[in-house]
């Protein structure tokens, strides 16, 4: 590690002799593997991409010039070349460095990204403002093949195209994969671009792809139509300049290409091909084991637990959707790029013809469901929280106000840990229960769960099921498909005094709170219908109400009792318990749950100190 | 109308002999012309795509195949032809006939839309949904080169592309325009694919576009690049076969190629010019001004108006936005193809290079906004309260999260009328109030919302402000650009026993509805951060809260207030007035607030009842 102690920054980097980067990009790949093994996070996206980080650093004059890394889990060797070496052994833990580039972290960070597809409308906002503040500065988007597949990127290209005097450069890293394997006509398109079979390319690299005779015919072909169009590629088509495909591990073709672009004037596209995994023969040959990893041991690679791990939630809805597909043939499962993270490789594997992975098209997702169901068949949309966002118009418009039967399956609810903000599920409740036709349910178990996906799947209009990331209470799951009762919530805990109306997660903290108050506890399941006979029956037989929901309070479920309460007319404390209206950083879940009174110690002293604490904060009406 | 009036549905139009299509085709042209010159609707593109109706219904048996209209404003031939001739006159009347297709309106409806670019997802969906059931089927999705622009269409393409062995259809309705004037880069590719410069296209149309030698030089590539991928047009690089350009008017283009078509496998993509407007001289000659019309003499034309009209809150966004920028060369304004909807026509004739129309692209315009938010530039975004659910996840991930100054302009919030439940902008107070960082704001009156636009742009964050559609009360506007205080709201009457919490636009009905009651009435301003303390000083001088918005109840300004309550400690009767949790049809907005009670009659009412009325609704709590 002689060389990269030395580099505190990209000025450093920048005094190093060329010949002393590929040696550096060796220590950085070492640095990578030896500390991501400690951390567990991203590692076969970062392994590709050292080569690519130090060309970038090394010619663009950052952080004047702007990189926007789009995802921005491949940004690793960016961090470590920008002045966070030295904390880098924090990635990911709570008050240590992200994840993913944020603004508030480093003037490197440009632009927080983690949501995929977002780098080039950024970097041609920065580009643009560049232009019109008369500022010489390079915007650089650096975008992955994946990423390419969303429709956001589409437009900012579309946009971008036409801007023909910013100096907007668009990376393609090209390595064949997003989380899940590749799909789609965009990437078959793009390994037909790798094989060099688009006589365009001749025009861009220094040696011809092509065999002689065709180039021949191409140069002529191209004489001819003088002024006119010549068919090229798609990004050309776009309005780009486009160069490559070029060796994304190869310092001597990254630098000089780079260097080149730099002069040239407009939207400038580079194609580079790199590999995940590279330069580490596990992750290569496995790339999306090692996609996101926990610790590990380099020299041994990622081990399967020896113990059986308690099943996910991801695990609970993947048999769940197996078994019901076994049961009616209508089911089809639909995901937006997910496979693995949703749980969906065993139905992918046993049944094929109702698996669709659409790629990153969470917009496309939630419409093509909605027109599978307008012919009878029964959508399935697995999505994490966080990423149903970029279909809530699509739910609105195209499901919901159609009332057509989709399930969505929402995993990822709450709080997410080790990625932070950018993937916390925190608004869902509010979000969905205001569309009307929607059933919203939260999973208090791993059974629940189960007869909450089945109910859902049974309700013949628009439902949504969330849970949380990670292993549940351990319930045990019973292997009959049953439904619960539409918006009925149950009585766990018979106390007296105070009301808890838990929602999803929160009821085992709140049971477990509710111990030592000798509070009633009610397990709501539903945030949409209300089980508002429930709430009144709760009202009108204790003092003091609470809700508990791992959500924003904003507008969430403790708000949908707060509205039934007002609606019945009952006018009555009511304690809302939630996640605060703040965005959330990374950490460790349970210290976070803990860090927002969202664990049973917490939930009981927000109780104790509201009602039955200091001094009396209680109004009372008498009008 | 001899030939119109025989065809009462598709069967009627298949009987017909095709020398008969192109007169049919006229009465069509007639009767809308007629028809829509007494009721107000969508003109220049429905008399555009009269031909292309005929000829799909002729050449396909609907509904057993199945259309799906891309946004849908063009279907009024469809309609005519499927059942609806008799009818037409009550079009987007209360009661009367949508707008837009609807599944409840028509079996021939196959997929409601209204916002642009869901067709193709849709119709893919229906197209997989028959290849799994093994029905023979075709699913054919008709989209304008407007609607094109926006990511969710390419999304479907990519996922399209690569189904093989479905039977879908994609028809390019290719007029040259979206609502606002082409942009963009794909729109300059389908020019150049119009004009005839691409050879690809020769392998398609039945005579060359092409010069002679130029396509023996095509044809010979082509030979000698047996196997190997040809560049072709970008649809054809996206796994359709592409066939066109043919001219959207010409019958005897247009049926023979759709009978050809039918018979083959596979994505197909066909490329069809048309004109909006055709057959009316003064729409094709003004289309954007005949793209929604109220109504007018046909003999005459749309007239200015005479009187002038009350300023619309457009208007007051439109100029507000010239007088801001005159002070702050900062300020960019962004529309996703709305320039006219928006009211930035002025704007972008005085400041074209702090103009961006980014197309019909509503994720990347927020995202765009946030990378020029990050370089100090101060960018205003324009969309409708209902098209902001399209850019949902950029606004909180790449906005909000990274609390960015970015203003956001929100026309049409509320019902909107005569376009019905797609384009109600309902839930804006609910799915933004819910994220961290934001401030929200709904105008009462054209002079607060100038001063709330003011607000906004000067608050350093992410900020909104909502606005309904068309005229407001016609306040007096004051020139000077101030704003009011942040989380402020004001007393505007003094009354006893009730406060009236009102928001937006209901706080002119509120202060009538105050009148014959005497209740107290506020205007909050604020949705978010809420004014807490007035919130507690008329909890705390009052019997009855009353909260009145035009916007969902669930989750939305009154919620704020039942939260704000619960959290201080409050438990007071609280009446929440708004939307009600449904989707609202097309039709008078008054009569449509009426029928809600929304309107002053019907919020005293709903007071009266529920505090004044028959038996005692209220538990007081005494615990």
């Amino acid at each position: 590690m002689n060389l990269l102690q030395t580099i505190n920054n990209p000025a450093d980097l920048r005094k190093l002799p060329r010949h002393q980067l590929a040696p550096l990009a060796n220590e950085l790949r070492s640095f990578l593997l030896d500390s991501v093994s400690k951390t567990g996070g991203h590692l076969s996206s970062n392994l590709g991409t050292v080569e690519l980080t130090v060309a970038l650093h090394y010619v663009f004059n950052t952080p004047h010039d702007r990189i926007v890394w789009d995802v921005g889990h491949q940004t690793y060797t960016h961090k470590i070349l920008t002045g966070r070496r030295d904390q880098f052994h924090t990635l990911r833990q709570l008050d240590g460095i992200s994840g993913f580039p944020r603004r508030v972290e480093s003037e490197y960070d440009t632009f927080g990204t983690a949501h995929s597809s977002t780098s080039i409308s950024a970097a041609l906002g920065m580009a643009l403002a560049a232009k019109i503040k008369g500022e010489q500065r390079h915007a650089i988007a650096v975008i992955g093949d994946g990423s390419m597949t969303a429709g956001m990127a589409f437009e900012a290209l579309n946009n971008a195209g036409v801007e023909e005097d910013c100096n907007l450069l668009v990376i393609l890293n090209d390595n064949d994969m997003s989380i899940s394997p590749p799909v789609g006509a965009l990437n078959r398109y793009l390994a037909r671009l790798m094989s060099g079979q688009f006589y365009a390319a001749a025009k861009n690299v220094g040696k011809s792809v092509l065999p002689a005779p065709m180039l021949e015919l191409a140069k002529k072909l191209e004489e001819h139509a003088k002024g006119m169009v010549v068919p090229a590629t798609m990004f050309e088509e776009f309005g780009f300049n486009y160069i490559g495909p070029i060796d994304g591990h190869d310092l001597d073709s990254l630098i000089p290409t780079l260097q080149n672009i730099r002069n040239l004037k407009g939207p400038q596209f580079l194609h580079v091909v790199t590999k995940k995994g590279q330069g580490y023969k596990l992750a290569e040959a496995e790339p999306i084991l090692y996609h996101g990893t926990g610790k590990f041991n380099p020299a041994e690679g990622i081990k399967p637990a020896t113990a059986p791990a308690k099943m996910t939630y991801t695990e609970v809805f993947g048999n769940w959707l197996c078994d019901m597909a076994a049961q009616d043939e209508r089911l089809v499962g639909i995901t937006p790029a997910m496979r693995e993270g949703s749980g969906m490789v065993r139905f992918h594997a046993e049944y094929p013809k109702r698996y669709f992975d659409v790629g990153i098209a969470e917009q496309h997702s939630v419409t093509f469901a909605g027109g599978l169901a307008c012919e009878g068949m029964k959508p399935v949309v697995a999505i994490y929280s966080t990423f149903l966002q970029r279909a809530y118009d699509q739910l609105i418009h195209d499901v919901a106000l159609q009332n057509l039967d989709v399930t969505f399956a929402l995993d990822r609810a709450g709080l997410v840990g080790a990625d932070g903000a950018t993937h916390a599920g925190n608004y869902d409740l509010a979000y969905l229960r205001c569309i009307p036709n929607m059933v919203v349910m939260a999973a208090s178990d791993e059974n629940e769960c189960r007869q909450m996906l089945t109910t859902a799947y049974q309700y013949p209009g628009p439902a949504a099921v969330r849970y949380p990331r990670g292993a549940g209470i351990g319930a045990a799951i019973a292997p009959e498909l049953t439904t619960i009762d539409l918006g009925k919530g149950e009585l766990r805990r018979q106390g007296e005094r105070v009301a808890i109306m838990a929602f999803g997660a929160m009821v085992a903290p709140s049971l477990k709170a509710a111990d030592g108050i000798n509070a009633t506890v009610a397990n709501m399941r539903f945030v949409k219908p209300l089980d508002v006979e429930l709430v009144k029956e709760l009202a009108a037989s204790h003092d003091y109400l609470v809700t508990v929901e791992e959500g924003c309070t904003m507008g969430g479920a403790g708000a949908a009792v707060a509205e039934a309460l007002a609606e019945a007319g009952i006018a009555k404390p009511l304690l809302i318990l939630g996640l605060p209206d703040q965005f959330i950083d990374h950490g460790d879940p349970a210290k976070l749950l803990a860090s927002v009174g969202l664990d049973a110690d917490g939930i009981a002293r927000s109780i104790k100190t509201r009602f039955f604490g200091g001094e009396p904060r209680l109004v009372v009406n008498n009008g």
